[in-house]
């Protein structure tokens, strides 16, 4: 089998080429567009971005470190830019839909009066859905960290003390501040029946026996992870240990049957079909893409049917949930690139703490 | 003087009382835009918030945790919201046109074809730079957790063994996550020359003699603070000493100067007067509003001409910089309410560490 080749480069080039094909003549991008990061792999506090079919300015306050970057000049954003940038020229001016404001999209029309503003928000998503070398690498060293975190967590789980969910979680930030990360989103730790709420808010609620469900990731040059993992205070009984070893067969088996061409939608039916008696606990989408953003292309929906390709990074996170009992999800970030490769390592036989 | 009496709750009626003024049937918020924060204290992935002039009712996916609000009916957003909100009765839809995208407001003018979509940004920035009573107890809160967290690092500077300017970032970002706080923005620690550029983007460039600018700022419970220091490695010279007291003074004087009714930019101009000769080294505005963004109304800006009121949470922070050599900061958050009151209490004569 041929493994599929990352492509080496920020996908600048390629988001020029649809411009001159498209006859685009130029995209403005706006703070606070997260494809600006795409972009320039920076995050300053206000920016803007102009790319045309053949050059790409990155405009930055004069208060900020002026960047070197490759094929983006670097200039510092005056006041009367408005000016500059009007040319009568302009016919068809790109605009991410999405995002941009309906302030900011009512002055590009006063810059370019006599211009159609065209929406390129399908192409973004399009090219960032294909993850490149660089990013990869980004996204595989917040996993790693991802996992450095958890497999300290478990394996000095007495040593910490830890008496209440924001405890634990409070120890996820810091590791991953300690090995210069931040927190891709905020760390849940649901004790209990708390996991029953997919997107519980950690409480100081008192650990105790049972399900205590994770749901955590590092975030490494912008670039994120997203991993959960469902570990048990105390010893399981017979019926909790079997819940948990159906909904990691069926985590590993839609994992497995990952393929090229496959719709995501498919993959979740698997899933579905597998758990059961318990489909109808879960409650939530199978996964979702993974990359500058923590929810991003590929979409998992019904609706969206889109199909499994090379280069994608996303996640696969069937979950059980019992409200006011218990909820248990396992969660990997996985690149797949011909083969499928599990980027987030941390055990998922069951722990016992 | 009669002292300034803070607002008690937050503003959600004050909004309602002006959609009932403007005859605007209902206002629509939606995610990631912070007033949503700000009406009901609450951060979620994803939320929709609809105001009419007597009801608020803030939708949630049905993953999500439902909190109880007062005054705030909490629904599950369903597929086909769309069709539910549509009114034919409706004629005026509120819009924050500084933060909806040209997507979704495409959206609004298909669920309300005959209404008029109007901008309702200038009256939120009005309402949210007086702030409220429990916004001042967070507001503080963060910036005494900002103190502590400098007076830690100050106090035991010799125990860390910082070595870079990262060692500094971390421990600081550290220091809030233990405390309950999360970092307001990227904490910049700026050694020697770095501290040339306001914005300088913290690097793991090694600690040495000379001024050390760190600006800083924790963030509770969506409040913020920000603070800056500098300080200085070794025995700072006479010519050091003389700019940092000058400085000093400069920031003291115009925190001494805030009246009611003086402008901001008033305020700014006395700061160029006294920093005489150093006056175009000071290249950035005196200050900016703070609370649940960390940069919002007032604005401090020429153009804005806006008048110093009761109830408002700013900046003071003239800084002198040299390009390539040094640079210099001092920075306070500041709550006036008839009288002034620095929140942020770090030592600001020169330290040397």
């Amino acid at each position: 089998m041929m493994l599929y080749s990352y492509p080496k480069k920020m996908k600048l080039k390629e988001f020029q080429q649809y411009l001159k094909q498209e006859k685009i003549d130029l995209t403005v991008f706006i703070h606070p567009d997260i494809n600006i990061t795409y972009f320039t792999q920076l995050k300053p506090s206000f920016a803007l971005l102009v790319i045309t079919p053949t050059t790409a300015s990155f405009y930055l306050s004069g208060l900020d470190d002026a960047p070197k970057l490759k094929c983006i000049s670097v200039k510092v954003l005056k006041k009367g830019w408005e000016k500059k940038l009007a040319n009568p020229k302009v016919k068809r001016v790109g605009i991410n839909k999405d995002v941009i404001s309906v302030g900011f999209w009512e002055k590009l029309h006063k810059i370019f009066p006599k211009a159609k503003l065209v929406d390129v928000s399908g192409e973004l998503k399009k090219l960032r859905a294909q993850k490149t070398v660089e990013e990869i690498k980004k996204i595989a060293h917040a996993c790693k960290v991802t996992d450095d975190a958890f497999n300290e967590l478990i394996n000095h789980w007495k040593k910490y003390k830890f008496k209440t969910e924001q405890d634990v979680s409070h120890f996820m930030e810091e590791y991953f501040s300690k090995h210069n990360c931040t927190t891709a989103f905020p760390t849940i730790v649901a004790m209990g029946k708390n996991a029953a709420i997919p997107h519980y808010n950690t409480s100081n609620c008192k650990l105790k026996r049972g399900f205590l469900l994770l749901d955590f990731g590092a975030s490494y040059q912008n670039y994120n992870a997203d991993c959960s993992r469902t570990v048990f205070i105390g010893n399981p009984n017979k019926a909790e240990k079997k819940l948990y070893e159906l909904l990691l067969k069926a985590q590993q088996n839609a994992t497995a049957q990952i393929k090229e061409g496959k719709t995501f939608w498919e993959l979740q039916q698997l899933v579905r079909m597998q758990l059961g008696k318990y489909s109808s606990h879960f409650i939530h989408l199978l996964g979702h893409g993974v990359g500058i953003e923590i929810h991003e292309a590929p979409s998992f929906s019904m609706e969206a049917k889109e199909k499994i390709k090379n280069g994608q990074v996303f996640t696969i996170e069937p979950g059980i949930y019992f409200p006011k009992k218990c909820g248990l999800r396992i969660e990997d970030t996985i690149l797949f690139g011909g083969k499928v490769k599990v980027l987030t390592k941390s055990k998922k036989e069951l722990i016992t703490l």
